[in-house]
């Protein structure tokens, strides 16, 4: 689904990656971290895709929202496990969201 | 490919979509855009990946830049097209890149 995003400005994080082999317990985080994303303040919206390259694009009302949720707890594992088993390569990238349109 | 970036900042077009059943010639399309953006001024990247729900993002030097590819001729036809054929919903995201890591 294409997120319903506010009228900006807003914040969007783009998260590119490259899978290692095999899931190792993959699939699991990223169900509950993209429930836990959800939950925490600022959440505007979510986008994901992955086609040998993964996509995902989160979106928030502010850098402290990005900041707290880069800071939360079970995300932190996630984070750390990310770089330890799950992606061969990845890239982040903090965005100000300064205009949007489409239909 | 994870698209290699200059240090921030720099610019994201964040293009989301969900096609339309059938081909109706957006691959020949969609290839002659990848080309003819790489050969624009300010082009820095692009990353792309379709899975149901399709993200593009692509990335600039400047929102002029941006502006100018926008009005490309081809380009133009492009969009035009995208609108009444290809897509059932689309959303552009101009953004400005203040940061960004990975490894």
């Amino acid at each position: 689904m294409i997120a319903s995003t506010p009228t900006p400005p807003y914040y969007a994080v783009i998260f590119t990656s490259l899978r290692t082999q095999g899931d190792n317990d993959y699939g699991a985080m990223a169900d509950e971290m993209f429930e836990l994303a959800q939950q925490q303040p600022g959440y505007l919206g979510f986008e994901s895709a992955r086609e040998g390259l993964g996509i995902t694009v989160s979106y928030w009302r502010s850098l402290e929202d990005i900041k707290n949720w880069k800071a939360n707890e079970r995300h932190l594992i996630a984070q750390k496990t990310g770089r330890e088993k799950w992606y061969e390569q990845y890239k982040v990238r903090i965005c100000k969201v300064e205009r949007d349109y489409g239909f």
